[in-house]
Parts: C-alpha cells; sequence; structure tokens
C-alpha cells in the first residue's frame, strides 16, 4: 500500500547539501511530497522530508542512500498515517468556554437544577436542552473490522473515531466511538439500550454477519430513536449510486439491467437489495456459504453460481475481501463493474476497463463516506427509527445526482452534498405515504 | 433561587422611552444586569433586557409595569439557564479537519487499517494512536442527582454534559457523558465494563449510596484504568482544602481538633473518611440511618448524636440536603462550618460568621468543580486506579496552597490550579513509597 513516510534528515546548511539529498532520494525511485525545515541548528539544519513509498524496503532503500552522503544523516523516519493518529483524532469541547462564575452557575450548580427539573417533567425537552438530540454513538465490538476480520473491540477503535469526526466535519453531528466487550449478539443488542439515553442514534459498524442483521433489527424495535449498520446501509446506497450513474452514461436504464451481486454478506445483501428495490429486472447473487444464500433467497435475490453472476451481470458488483478475484479474462464487453473490497480490490478498474468493462471503479471511489454522514443525519432530523428503503433509494437518487462533469460520484468531503442528502432523506421519512409510515420500512431486514 | 430572564422589549427607538423601561423595571426592585439591543425596525427597536430575579411571581411583576407603559411591549421573556443549555453543551469535532482526498486516506481507509493492526499487535498503542488515552466517560444512572434525588438517567444528562465540559476546558481531556438506564449495582458494573475499552477513566456521577460505593469498588477491580466517584471524592478532597485553610486562618492544626460529620451518605462518608486519614484528633459522624452508621464505625468514624457533633466538633461538616437545619443559636463560638448542601445550605455562611463562627462556607465556595479535573487528570496520567487516599490528601494541600491573599479556595476556573493538583497527585501515584503501590490503597472504600 502506498504510504508516507517523513525522514527527518541533518545536513550542512547550504543548498547544495539540500539538492544532494533531494537527488539522491529520487535516484531511487523515492517520490518527494513535501519538504520542510524542521529546526535550523548553529551547523546544521533539519529537514523533514515526505516521500511516497510503496513498501518498507522502499524505505530501506532511501536511508542507505541518504546516510551515504557525505555530511547528512537521518535523525529518524516518521509514519506519516501514524502521526496524523496521535493523540486521537477527536476532541471533545464545551460548545462555549465558561468564563465567570455567573456562567459557571448557569452550567453547572445551581443554574443546571432547572434544566434537570425541566426534562425530568418533559423528557422530550432532552432534544432541546442537551446533546441527547445531536449526538451519535458509533458503536462496534470490532468483530469484522475493514479488511482485517476480528480484531476486537481496541483495534477498531481508530476507525470509530474516524466515522465519528467526518460526522462532526460534514453534518455538524457530535459523535463518540464506543467500543464493546461483549460476547455474542444478546449482549450487544442489551448493552447499547441500557447506554442509548443520552443519544441520538446508534451508528453500528464494522459487525460480522450475520450478527450485525440481528442486532440492528432488534435495536430498532427496543429503541425509540434511529439505529443503523453502516456497513450495510451506508455501503449500499454509495454502491447503487454510482451503479446509476455508470448505468446513465451508458445510456441504459436498471429496468432492463440484471444486477449480480457476489459476495453475499453483511454490504453484499444490502447492496443486492437496495439494487432490488431500485427496479433493476432481475437481481441474482453469488455466495459460497449456503446460510448466506438462504438468507438471499428469503429477499428475492436468486442464488446462482459465480459463473452465472459472471455471465448474466450487466452490473457485477464485488464485496468478497479476495483481491484480484476477477481475472480481466472474466469481464464481459460492456459490463459495469464495482470492485469494493477494501483495501485491495478484486480488480483494478483500469484492468476491467481494458478488458471491455463499460465502466469500472473500486472501494477507494465507492466510498461510503459518501453516504452514511448525510443518510444518517436525515434520519435524526426526521425522528425515524432507522434508515428505511425509501430513504436509501433517495440517497443514492441524491448523491448520484451531485456528481460533477466526468465524475461518477461527487467529492465525499463536500458539505454541500450531505447536506442535500440529509434534507431529501428527512423528507421521505417524514413523508406520510412512505413506505416507513405504513410500517414496511424495515421489512428487508428480516 | 437568583435566575436570570431576559425579556426582549419592543418600544419606540427613543433614549427618553428606553429611560421609562429602566426606571419601571428598577422601581419593583427588578436588578439590570445587561441590555443589549436585538433588533432595530423602522419606528422601533427590540431591546434584550437581562434582570436578575428570585421567583417567577418577580418576573410577573417585572412584565406588569413594563406593559403598562404607553408604546411598550414585552416580546418574550427568555431563561437565560436554558438559553445556556439550548443544543446542548458539548461540541465534538475532529482534531484537524480533513480537507483532501490524501488526509482522508490517512484519517480513514485504506490509512487506518495500519493503526488498528498496530494496536492489535500491541494494546498498549490505542493510548498513543487513538483517544483511548485522553477520553473519560462521565457515567450515571440518574439515582441521585444535585438535591433532586432521583430523576433518571435522561433528567441527569445535563449535569454529566457539565462535567464533561469542565474536563475539556480544565485539564484537555476528552469527555464524553453516557447516561445509563440500569436495574441495579450488577447491571450498572457489567455495562460499564462492557464500554471501557475505548476510555482512559471512568468518572462515576450522581450515583446513590450505598450503590455508588459497591459500584466504584467492582469497577476499581475489574478494570484496568482508574475509576473515580466524584461525589465521593471530589467533594471530600475540596471540602478537606476549605477546612484546612479555615484552620489555619484561625492558627489551629488538625491534630488538635474535632472533626464532626453530619450527614453520612456518599459525600459525607468520603469527607469523614479523608478527615480521618489527614490526621485530625478524632473524626465523628452523625446520620439519622443505622446502615450509614454501621458504615461509618467500619471505617473508625465514631457515630455520635446530632448533639455530640454540634457539641464537640470543631470542624462541623454538614451534608445532609436540609436546608436550615443548622440554627444560628446552635454554633459555638470559634467553630468551622461547612454546610455544603446544594442549592440551599444547612447555614448561610453569613449567618454562621454573625453567630460566632470562626469560618463558614458553603457548597457555592466548597464546589467539586474544584477537585475532579485535576485528581482524576492526575490519575489517568500516572496510570492508577483509582483515586488513593494519598493521592486524595495530596489534591487537597495543593488545592488549598493555590488559594490567594484572603481567599480559602482558589479559583475553579483556573487552569493552573488544575494543573498543579493534577501534577501532585500523579507523582504521589507513582511514587512507590505511598500506599497505592503497597495495595491498601482503596481500603477505606470497603
Amino acid at each position: 500500500m502506498q504510504t508516507d513516510k517523513t525522514l527527518r534528515v541533518r545536513h550542512e546548511n547550504t543548498p547544495e547539501q539540500f539538492a544532494a539529498v533531494v537527488q539522491a532520494i529520487t535516484a531511487v525511485g523515492g517520490n518527494i511530497i513535501s519538504a520542510a525545515t524542521h529546526h535550523v541548528g548553529r551547523h546544521h539544519i533539519y529537514r523533514d522530508i515526505t516521500v511516497s513509498v510503496r513498501t518498507e524496503a522502499d524505505v530501506e532503500a532511501l536511508l542507505t542512500v541518504v546516510k551515504l552522503l557525505p555530511g547528512v544523516s537521518v535523525e529518524t523516519v516518521i509514519d506519516e498515517v501514524l502521526r496524523m493518529h496521535e493523540g486521537g483524532k477527536l476532541v471533545h469541547v464545551g460548545r462555549v468556554p465558561i468564563r465567570t462564575q455567573a456562567e459557571m452557575r448557569e452550567v453547572y450548580t445551581p443554574g443546571v437544577a432547572k434544566v434537570c427539573r425541566a426534562i425530568q417533567h418533559d423528557p422530550g425537552l432532552a432534544r432541546r436542552y442537551t446533546n441527547a438530540g445531536n449526538t451519535v454513538a458509533v458503536i462496534s465490538n470490532g468483530s469484522r473490522v475493514l479488511g482485517l476480520g476480528d480484531i476486537g473491540p481496541l483495534a477498531s477503535l481508530p476507525v470509530m473515531e474516524a466515522k465519528a469526526m467526518f460526522y462532526g466535519q460534514l453534518v455538524d453531528l457530535n459523535a463518540v466511538p464506543i467500543v464493546l466487550d461483549v460476547a455474542g449478539v444478546d449482549e450487544f443488542v442489551e448493552t447499547v439500550v441500557r447506554l442509548a439515553p443520552g443519544f441520538a442514534g446508534i451508528h453500528l459498524e464494522d459487525i460480522r454477519s450475520p450478527d450485525c442483521i440481528e442486532i440492528e433489527r432488534r435495536l430498532i424495535e427496543r429503541l425509540p430513536i434511529p439505529v443503523m449498520h453502516d456497513d450495510q446501509h451506508g455501503t449500499a446506497v454509495v454502491a447503487l449510486a454510482a451503479a446509476n450513474n455508470l448505468l446513465r452514461a451508458a445510456a441504459r436504464a436498471p429496468a432492463e439491467m440484471v444486477f449480480a451481486q457476489v459476495g453475499l454478506g453483511a454490504a453484499g445483501l444490502a447492496v443486492a437489495s437496495l439494487a432490488q428495490a431500485a427496479g433493476f429486472r432481475r437481481v441474482i447473487g453469488y455466495d459460497p456459504g449456503d446460510d448466506a444464500c438462504r438468507a438471499a433467497a428469503r429477499r428475492g435475490i436468486q442464488p446462482v453460481t459465480f459463473e452465472d453472476c459472471l455471465s448474466n451481470g450487466d452490473v457485477l458488483c464485488l464485496t468478497t475481501g479476495r483481491p484480484g478475484l476477477l481475472k480481466p479474462s472474466m469481464v464481459r464487453r460492456g459490463q459495469i463493474i464495482l470492485a469494493l473490497s477494501n483495501p485491495l480490490p478484486e480488480i483494478e478498474p483500469v484492468d476491467a476497463l481494458k478488458a471491455g468493462a463499460s465502466g469500472a471503479l473500486d472501494g477507494r471511489t465507492v466510498n461510503n463516506l459518501l453516504g452514511y454522514p448525510g443518510l444518517f443525519k436525515g434520519a435524526i432530523s426526521s425522528g425515524a427509527r432507522g434508515v428505511s428503503v425509501p430513504m436509501r433509494l433517495r440517497a443514492a437518487s441524491v448523491i448520484a445526482q451531485c456528481a460533477e462533469g466526468d465524475d461518477v460520484l461527487p467529492d465525499p468531503l463536500s458539505r454541500k452534498v450531505h447536506e442535500s442528502v440529509a434534507r431529501a432523506v428527512a423528507s421521505v421519512a417524514s413523508d406520510p405515504h412512505s413506505t416507513l409510515a405504513a410500517g414496511g420500512a424495515f421489512a428487508d431486514d428480516a
């Protein structure tokens, strides 16, 4: 995986010395991203030179050539990714700093007692006078994290922090990562129900299948606030948006197309279900596991062989966790391919296009960061219990519409996109004619 | 209780009209705190006039006189305390905003996978690369909130938010309020153990006695991070600091004095225990409940009658929740009185001093905001499991030393005070000769 390393290099403070360092790094294929002065001493200068590298061996090669230069030494090597995470990624602060005793007496005792009493008498006021109206709990047990598998609660925390920070940055929701050390579905559900009173929504993340489906279903039943498993619905919404825009570019309509889903874990099942609701002519799916196939069949997704998916899928979506599974020779001319496994896809999009695909994307572009912030903000602001099928369809359609120019998908860091999604989702959730109000909203999760 | 109300007054935009409004308010005893222009219209001006009032009847009186003025109307009445809490008191944001795809790929996938794997292989790295090293969970079930009693989890949330915001402002710790809907001690303990992996410390708050003592004890046993029930230890530390400084002002030493504690709930018991550890000649206590007296006796605090406390206590500390319990006629000449019940004390300090007390304070001054931030920061930064007796004694002594000039206690909003406390507490916790290392640290909680 491409990553950035920063070499803190000490050398005599002359332009020639710096040029020599740059030349040496470049000569062994090092791609310099930035060079900043860290410290200027009496005789030496310390520079932080950040280089994009592929492997640890590349770093060794860089170190070797740089150290060979006379008068140059490498003080330390800093991993830029680790540096970004140092100290954690979140800051919790008061909305206003408390500067005077008078303010202290308003936010804290004795003033706070008035707010407590008001909420005691009318619990609905908690949404107004506390963060219970705008704080999401991002919850995981770390049982299925990215492509890493079951790494446990603590090791999953960096992902939860990332999810949480984007809620703040993109849709102005507070979010709190909570990683749970629990055994099984019952303990998970029970624990979340107990800690839920102060939250506006429960964002479930990186939970293994089929536990995640059962946990989401039971929490929706038991809690009065929205609950959403992002790996299912966030992924499905963005995948559908991508498929729709690739079809539009190819001047074809979903109603004529077969959607084939390879991999029927939580994400794959959610993608296939949403494709079905979106009106594809037929949705078929393949998974080596019998349970997964049965779950798909219960949702009306026809289980078929891997080969059937390849030969019949006009849109071929893969969520298998198996890099390189799809060989270029397997790609059909005109096929649309979404190879979503992270960090490495089932086929590199560029190879799929060379092999004749009319469109191809991987998980780097079909990023569920595009989906969850607006989708869940919409659910929270409308007071929905979960993210219903109509809400998900609407989110996918708004995301697709927000793509600009030649882009298949919009920029996931655009606040405007997430605001549009949130507004649209909330309006669907509040619409008395939508499936949500009719009570059938979460039926696809049964 | 004194509180601020803001009248949004509309009147013709002339100085005379404003003067008339001010005069009318002042004439009925209204104390104007501020007057701000909210909006200037074509013919009228809208002013927000904030008045300090004692009762709702006062507000009615103000409204009546203001509305009687020709050309003047009151648009709305805003409660300043409620306004401070509107929208919740906390903001959670990313430590750095993510502006580019490259940064996104470092904090989120694929970069984050490296951090997850690093923590999976060495869980200790979570303290460095996540917020697990600097985030406190402020946890309550709302079973004993301020003077309000058992108001339940949701209604207790405003207090937890206040506690959390001061952690951020005063000692740079993130803090997350979590209110639990649990039945009994077992469920409480089990739930906290399950949600604890991502936190650096567990701050327990507003839990009824004796559950709070049992919950704290069991959590300290089961968790590898510090656990502290603030209503016990925060209160005790600040009360002892106040007692020490009042004694010093009276040129008397604890070793000659009897400390009498009236009220042996969680806070009272903790205060009495700490007074005992601090070397008072004798510590006696009174409580109407037999269980409370037995718990006190087990800690070596001699249960006596209320009258014995009055007649023998050189320092008389009250935590009864019964405003006005201590009549001026009961005060002995030269006695030091801490009347700590909130929001209304057992005796007004000014009345106690008039009756001959050599020093008297109430809970407004003996504010546990002075204690918990530095105390718990010290525990967290030293890796202690709880706040041991030596740590509490040291915190009390540093707080007392930080008082300036004639003040009995320092300003609770001073970051410098909390930093000094944190440093001192951490050094005690890390000292191999302290009781903590000897394993007897939390024996007083048995």
